[in-house]
């Protein structure tokens, strides 16, 4: 007699579902959108295209039956690579019983899930015991994070296409039971700030959406309250579990990684995989739940957050690599595919996002996705024109940050990048007050990214034996794989990962603009105690050159003497120098500690003082770094690579400035992309610098001043004030037999 | 009296030719030409719109005026550049007053000759000393034919513009003595096989050709036979002036360095440059002496030529760069695009072609371009597919060749050249059957081209100080920079130019074929005295594999005992080896002569025997080397790079299979393209080999068989005999358990 009762309460609560306006789908599809999309199949080429793929692909999968193997391998085996293509096939099935009305596709749902819920309740953990949250469908909860957050949409497609008894027994014996494993049974990663949790967050979340389940959907926004998690714990990459009072849940993990203008603090690279469970639990809570406005939660960070990864991309949409990122990942990736059309559609409709769009060639199949297509079938779309941004990093916006200055005059896309954030998390690196510059797509100053090759078992990217390499803790994460100072061959906070996210640098000033002289000035006080740092970066056209020039000054304040050396990572082949430097018979590397014990030191130079030039050719392009050195700087030419038996480090090149036993000083270094040179028409363009000369002029604490000499015409002066960043304070300097007289931080005398 | 008299005469001679049929413009352009295109202006598209380019390009220059300045500077500098791009704009200024029928261009043309007749006479040589041939113009003669070959084509579209008297100045004043000076006042540049001298002869050929003057016309036909050059006199380059037995002259220019099927000795980089002035002496020749036939002449060398030319590149249309050339050339050159033209419209109108012309998107103006643009606008291009060929060298045909082996089956561009040629005059590399592998448009086992910055002044690739780095000579040109075999840490031929044209390889047996194995096969006995080297390349497609594998056999047979190195030059990032070889400590050169001193020893492993394998990842793809390795065989990695001071060259890695103490000894290797990997997905496919094992079954002189396992599925044997290349002799042998029974000089058992 009892189960036709609780049969009985179950059809009631569906019911009163129904009433509340709970009809499904609701996570990415809503009714009212299918109808849309229902009305205009054939018309929008865009949607229609991937659409057809979309089907062919499910098709061929659906062509193979239901395939559930007992969980075994880690990524890249058989069974996590099945599982993993379950989750996508289902997802996109799911889509297109929805779209297509053809109930084939919901069948092949159900069959799926049946086979997930007949074996769920009885599976242990997975056999692969590296991770400190191991999964049960995959070795690690993270991926089982992920299989859920698609499979909710799945379930959510087909909601009413199964029955009632159908779907009790889906909910009973795989979705609750998940939801409660990913988060109950797994309070350390369920219960944190960190990406992998977001994932959990979301994966329990959408789930507690589809099911109408207040607890889940609660669980998932706020966290679990009841849990204690010790202050030292760590994950298997190192980070902590748990920061200091720290709170819990998806609202949590928005609060503190982003910045209020959108800022992930661990990198765009990290942001990327983020951003999918992030947008897509709020596209759900959205749709379900319009009350919570989450799209406008903290000043509407969750598009900010798309709208700065789109920013954080050079010319061919791929993120600048900065922190652990992976090169090469781009605004291609699926995750910014969705990021995109969310954007758009629950964003104010910015035009620019459809010609990413366009070049992505993909959009999602739902609500989000056939507003874009549609709006490139009505010809909205406008060219994504990348402007000077500038983002600030921590919860509160308050620690540091990033500043991006594009020279917009010209479509060869030089960039430069300054990063003055805080740590980013365990992705963080040690490269306080480090920049990067990029022309025509390619990197022109680089930084290294990360010593990883995700998901390549050769190089212990899969799962196997971990995920970072050794030399990314010994090398690529230190001060020396840089653009930015090194004291005393040691690391930023003494390579401390709690120091280093204690502090950060903090912005001086900055000036961005469309056409003018750009500037970005930040200081730091406590990577190495005793020196300040201040660096000053100018991105300055001049009607007699072929792109602006980069200005660096970078300043020391101390009052102990030390060794500085000044890294430039640039790629290319070397051309010429006045500063006579032979190559060594021998290689050693150069130091032995710091990441210094992976340069080979190919050859050393010593300056006479004055102006020293280094001219090389990368990617077609003449660039020359014009330096105004002391007498006795040394100058290094390395090769990354030494102390690398496994062959893990690329092999690239750097020059290194050295200068020894100072303590307040000032590096004043140009960086100038000058001429052209074509493997074709064989013809050099300007292939020698405009530069005759850099000199400084004033390094003091108030003050630097330098001057730059051109082959032809008058020189520029460049003033800084270095104690003073008000805009309205005056300045009155007399250097180079002048009167220099300003207001605010700088003067530009061009 | 007298003067008038002169007069009446040289009216009378022109009446004479017009006459005869001889009206201009008849080099590039002919009156018949001229009317069509006229008649098609504003209705065929890619000719107008490339037309309006150039239209735009010589209006800017003629609004600069007249600039004919006094010479003084070498490549780069300002007069060379100024005069360069006088002969360009000339050339094309002529082209328009004949399709415009605008006066103006005309009269520019005329303006500018005329500043060029006035000083002509009085000018002295170049002040530049260092060419061996110094021009007037410029620093050297060849540079001077270029002007000529070009300024020849605008006095031929003005000369109905010119009155009489201004045709007889300019002829008397500039053209005449122009042509004498390069020939009769350089018989050392002008009488000579060498693509210096193809350019003299043309340019002395086509100015007669415009003034009608049969003198000129003869002598750049058939050379000067009068001068006497002695035997070892040599150019700046380091190459004979003149060999033994050569004729003179445009017919013996084409003779010697252009096989019969139309493959030229230096290398397409250098064919490339020479093709020009062939292609439009030609074109002239053909137009005004029609009765020589020139595109017929020897079995339609010219005409095979360009299809050589086309056939030597990658699907990125970039020209192999063997021997001496400098990577990155194209038939995106301008050369190649009048080259395309012209064989398109005097050959047989291949619409393949016509693909490439798109991709080109420029024509050359006249009657070529013009039917080249009109064919396009008809629909009838078709796509460009490489299919395997091969060409042999030398002037009959008869000093080995070159195979390429392209994989038509997909659209990656997978191929394999195989280069068993002569030395290549002076440009020749010391490589006797070396190969390289292309995939994509890159490299994957890569020839390292030249040591050179053509035209670069940092790395005296201007002309101040040499054409040619020092590293070409000790390095590039030699061995151990190419994927060839390296006896006892020698170079081929000794390194000796005289010794390495006397001989060449020879091939031994092919298979071409649009899907099947493909297979080439060649013998080289000269390079080491006493040792005979045989290497079998086979591109070999199974159902298993992504791509075909490229089996490499290379035997030898020997009495004496050796010291033999195979490199590979690979591109990429080392992945994984069996092999242990931790990285060295301190890098030291690999050796001290040969070019081995310019190798970094990165690391040495010594094999156990049996299969070895080396796995790397390159341009998004997994590659392996699988190795059949004998016990005590070291497998060294190296960087290019040591012993450079001026960082003169690449920094590349290799791998070196080293066997140490045998006479005749088998080295069977096979290189296999087996999976890829996107930092977008971050989805490594398939990326581990899909080979267990090679094993050498038998390495007789009679034989060579290997057997090939795979992970899954049947081994393939292939089975080679060794002194009978007959299709028809008929073989048994007994090996691994089986008997084989095949005819012809290879079996593949698959």
């Amino acid at each position: 007699m009892r189960k036709p009762k609780g049969l009985l309460f179950i059809v009631g609560l569906h019911c009163a579902l129904v009433f509340y306006g709970q009809e499904h789908p609701k996570l990415i599809l809503t009714p009212k959108g299918v109808k849309e999309i229902r009305a205009h199949l054939g018309k929008v080429p865009f949607f229609d295209q991937y659409l057809s793929e979309v089907k062919a692909e499910v098709d061929a999968a659906m062509a193979e039956g239901v395939v559930v193997p007992v969980p075994k391998d880690v990524s890249g085996g058989y069974t996590h690579e099945q599982h993993k293509k379950n989750f996508f096939i289902l997802q996109k099935a799911g889509a297109l019983y929805q779209i297509l009305e053809q109930d084939q596709y919901a069948h092949y749902v159900k069959a799926v899930l049946m086979a997930y819920a007949k074996i769920y309740n009885r599976l242990p953990l997975h056999p692969e015991t590296r991770s400190y949250a191991r999964g049960k469908i995959f070795w690690q909860c993270l991926n089982d994070s992920n299989w859920l957050v698609y499979v909710s949409q799945a379930y959510d497609c087909i909601y009413h296409y199964l029955s009632q008894k159908e779907r009790q027994y889906l909910e009973t014996e795989l979705f609750r039971p998940f939801a409660d494993f990913l988060s109950v049974g797994n309070p350390k990663f369920f219960n944190r700030v960190n990406n992998h949790s977001t994932w959990g967050n979301a994966a329990v979340g959408m789930i507690g959406l589809v099911m109408n389940d207040e607890e889940l959907i609660q669980r998932a926004l706020y966290g679990m309250k009841e849990v204690k998690i010790e202050a030292n714990e760590r994950d298997n990459d190192g980070g902590l579990i748990k920061e200091a009072g720290e709170a819990e849940g998806f609202f949590a993990n928005i609060n503190a990684p982003f910045s209020p203008d959108g800022y992930y603090t661990e990198a765009p690279y990290y942001q990327r995989y983020a951003m999918y469970p992030f947008l897509l639990f709020a596209m759900g809570l959205e749709n379900v739940k319009p009350e919570k406005k989450i799209f406008e939660y903290k000043n509407g960070v969750l598009l900010n957050a798309v709208n700065s990864l789109v920013n954080l991309t050079d010319i061919d949409g791929a993120f600048f690599p900065i922190n652990d990122s992976q090169k090469g990942m781009s605004y291609y990736s699926r995750e910014l595919v969705a990021a995109v059309d969310i954007a758009y559609y629950y964003g104010n409709k910015n035009p620019e996002l459809l010609s990413i769009a366009q070049k992505q060639r993909q959009v999602t199949l739902d609500d989000a996705g056939f507003s874009v297509a549609k709006a490139i079938k009505d010809g909205k779309a406008k060219p994504f024109v990348r402007k000077s941004i500038e983002f600030t990093d921590g919860g509160n916006g308050d620690e540091g940050g990033i500043t991006v200055l594009h020279h917009q005059k010209d479509h060869n896309g030089l960039c430069l990048v300054s990063k003055y954030t805080a740590q980013g998390n365990s992705h963080g690196h040690y490269d306080k007050l480090s920049f990067s510059v990029h022309f025509k797509g390619e990197e022109v100053l680089q930084d290294y990214g990360s010593a990883r090759f995700v998901n390549i078992d050769q190089k212990s990217g899969g799962t196997k034996s971990g995920v970072y390499l050794d030399e990314n803790f010994s090398f690529a994460k230190l001060t020396i794989a840089h653009n930015t100072l090194n004291v005393d061959e040691e690391i930023h906070y003494g390579g401390v990962y709690e120091t280093g996210s204690k502090h950060h640098p903090q912005k001086y000033f900055s000036v961005l603009s469309a056409d003018g002289s750009q500037l970005i000035s930040a200081k730091e006080k406590f990577a190495y105690p005793g020196v300040v740092m201040h660096r000053t970066l100018v991105m300055l056209p001049d009607p007699r050159l072929m792109q602006p020039l980069i200005i660096d000054l970078f300043r020391t304040e101390s009052k102990e003497n030390h060794q500085y050396d000044l890294p430039y990572h640039y790629f290319g082949q070397f051309m010429s120098s006045n500063i006579d430097c032979p190559k060594e018979n021998i290689l050693k590397p150069l130091g032995e500690k710091s990441g210094y014990e992976h340069l080979w030191k190919l050859a050393e130079g010593k300056s006479k003082g004055g102006t020293d030039q280094f001219t090389w050719l990368y990617n077609e392009n003449f660039i020359t770094l014009t330096m105004a050195n002391e007498e006795g700087d040394k100058i290094i030419f390395t090769r990354i690579g030494a102390n690398d038996p496994q062959f893990n480090l690329r092999n690239d090149p750097s020059l290194i400035i050295r200068r020894k036993d100072k303590g307040s000083t000032l590096f004043a270094n140009v960086l100038e992309i000058h001429g052209t040179y074509s493997t074709v028409t064989e013809a050099p363009i300007r292939s020698t610098s405009l530069l005759k000369g850099v000199r400084v002029l004033a390094d003091t604490k108030s003050y630097s001043a330098v001057r730059i000499d051109f082959t032809e015409g008058e020189p520029i002066h460049l003033l800084i004030a270095n104690q003073d960043n008000n805009k309205n304070t005056k300045h009155t300097l007399e250097t180079d037999g002048r009167i220099f007289q300003w207001k605010g931080p700088y003067l530009i005398n061009q």
